[in-house]
């Protein structure tokens, strides 16, 4: 225990869904605190995808009340007894998860994050039938291993949106391969995309990014893309046909008529197509012959957040390559205003949230 | 040059699409032979789905006279020039490709069976407008790339339909890392099916056969595999949840209301589900969303035949391992009733036709 005031939990809550950018500061019950447990005053949290989402009900109707946000930066108030790494005072992220059974082949494999028990940052529930309540509020707890420390060097506000959108495209680009000689496509530059930009970049991929239009044009050379393609002109996958070997597609809402087996013709033999955006839940992906995934050989995969291991490393690449995200600064009242301007697809590219509840030291 | 009388190019070819299976003799044109092209005596042609299909209009109108047939050994009699690694007299393979471009990223790269550029061999043309026609015949010419010598302890008899069949399973297997400690789930065990957990057991693998009803249940055991599951009975996939490296799919037909999450939920973090099946046209994959994909970061691919490298590969653990298919032999002039007896789903499990028309010496 530090010598600090204790943390009082409450947070920025939808309590109607008919007012779903209406946030009120209620308490909540944190979890129950455990000896591998690790408590976090929050100074962050950036504003997801998946908030407007669950907060919309895209994905199904909330648990009110609901408090979203699942990219939190803080600083640690308190440890387990058997916590080893992480000490009062660090600076540390919680990303979109904060649980799992820690006992199956994936958590023995660094997969915890695909562990079919897996615990969800918010609206959803412990084993003993606590709430989980995100980070537009003061505080969280979480087991260890899902509590990230921060390299010095990479600052807070930056640190944030990566531990949700930062690590759903960087878990994949490791996983699969990568690096120098390799040529990634990335379809949708907003949080996430924009993220996949950076990151490829970073370790060392050729990048072309794919945008509809040309406003973000500028921007995504700056973040460092080799190449923009603008998929409003007719025909720009053919010219890459057998291409790319992986394409990250944040892309979570296909307008009808749009066709994967264009977009898979770009990749290369074996090449990987990850979707790593989540449509609301009636809406499925375009569909699919096998003729359009025989004739090069290649996957469409999924990818979920990621695991500590890949938490870490990209977080250290991070404060290595001086990557920042391109990110705008509101107090977390303003929650609801971000929210609607990730909703209007004006985010550039994405929003932070800075707490005004309980300042923290 | 040998000193035998020169090829006569006469086949089964389908004359009228309302008789289909009323295949009859007719000469055809072989493509124009060239400095790197080896001329085989056929001997033996296996059965494949494709020929059915190609027949039946369900991949489109086929371009008559159509003699078909991808699963072709027979006999060397001529070679070209520059051809080096073959000799006449030699006993070759020929499968379901007879060219590609031999220049792109994907030829240099051992990937030629991907190659944009690649002709099919049989209801396609050369450059030169020739049109291809296939093994149900006498003989067939092809660049020797597309010609596999054949090890001396493998059969022509089972040779024949590892050509098409067996390398469409083996070169997923071989690229996805079957072997010792890896699970492999086998769908549907027709031709392709069985040809999967025949490679997959001599790989080293544990394997799964998935099969409708029981009836080939002591077969599928026979055939070595570990475990056979009824998928007739309800909630068939619920103990294998999160268990295979790989599923090969040979399912060319799903039945309205299959869904493919059940199918994707028994795959392990990054595991592959490959489908080897072609549908007609009209029938595209169940529809996906990507929910279904992120639970497991699973991936769903295709694979088209094999290269030259695959099928040298494969022939060589065949002959080692000893590996026979399940068989049915037939005059090539019974070829009608064994494409009947494919589209009736009673092979059991490959039908390969011995040469009629010109017996080779």
């Amino acid at each position: 225990m530090s010598g600090q005031k204790e943390l009082e939990f409450k947070g920025y809550a939808m309590t109607d869904p008919s007012a779903w950018s209406n946030l009120t500061v209620v308490p909540f019950q944190p979890k129950n605190f455990g000896p591998e447990d690790v408590e976090v005053a929050i100074t962050h949290c950036g504003v997801c995808g998946s908030d407007l989402h669950t907060l919309t009900g895209g994905w199904g109707q909330a648990n009110l009340p609901v408090i979203v946000g699942h990219e939190i930066v803080g600083k640690v108030t308190r440890v387990g007894e058997k916590v080893k790494d992480i000490k009062v005072g660090d600076r540390v992220g919680v990303g979109a998860q904060v649980g799992s059974c820690l006992k199956c082949r994936a958590c023995n494999d660094n997969y915890e994050n695909y562990c079919p028990g897996m615990i969800h940052t918010y609206n959803h529930q412990y084993p003993d039938g606590v709430k989980t309540q995100g980070g537009y509020s003061t505080g969280i707890r979480a087991h260890e291993r899902f509590v990230f420390p921060i390299p010095d060097k990479l600052e807070s506000r930056y640190a944030a949106s990566m531990l949700c959108a930062g690590v759903t495209v960087f878990s994949p680009l490791k996983a699969y391969g990568c690096g120098p000689g390799k040529k990634v496509g990335v379809i949708g530059i907003g949080g996430l995309g924009h993220y996949a930009v950076l990151f490829a970049k970073a370790m060392g991929a050729e990048v072309w990014a794919f945008t509809r239009g040309t406003s973000k044009a500028e921007d995504v050379k700056k973040m460092g893309a080799d190449h923009v393609v603008d998929t409003n002109v007719d025909g720009y996958w053919k010219d890459l046909q057998m291409t790319f070997d992986i394409i990250i597609s944040t892309v979570d809402h296909f307008p009808a008529g749009v066709s994967l087996r264009n977009i898979l013709s770009m990749l290369y033999v074996h090449g990987k197509y990850i979707t790593v955006g989540l449509p609301d839940v009636d809406e499925p992906l375009p569909s699919i012959h096998p003729f359009d995934i025989t004739a090069n050989g290649c996957l469409i995969g999924g990818s979920h957040v990621g695991s500590k291991e890949d938490m870490m490393e990209m977080l250290q690449l991070a404060a290595d390559k001086g990557i920042k995200p391109w990110i705008q600064e509101l107090p977390m009242k303003e929650a609801g205003k971000a929210l609607e301007g990730v909703k209007a697809g004006k985010v550039r590219y994405r929003y932070v949230l800075q707490q005004d509840i309980a300042p923290v030291a």
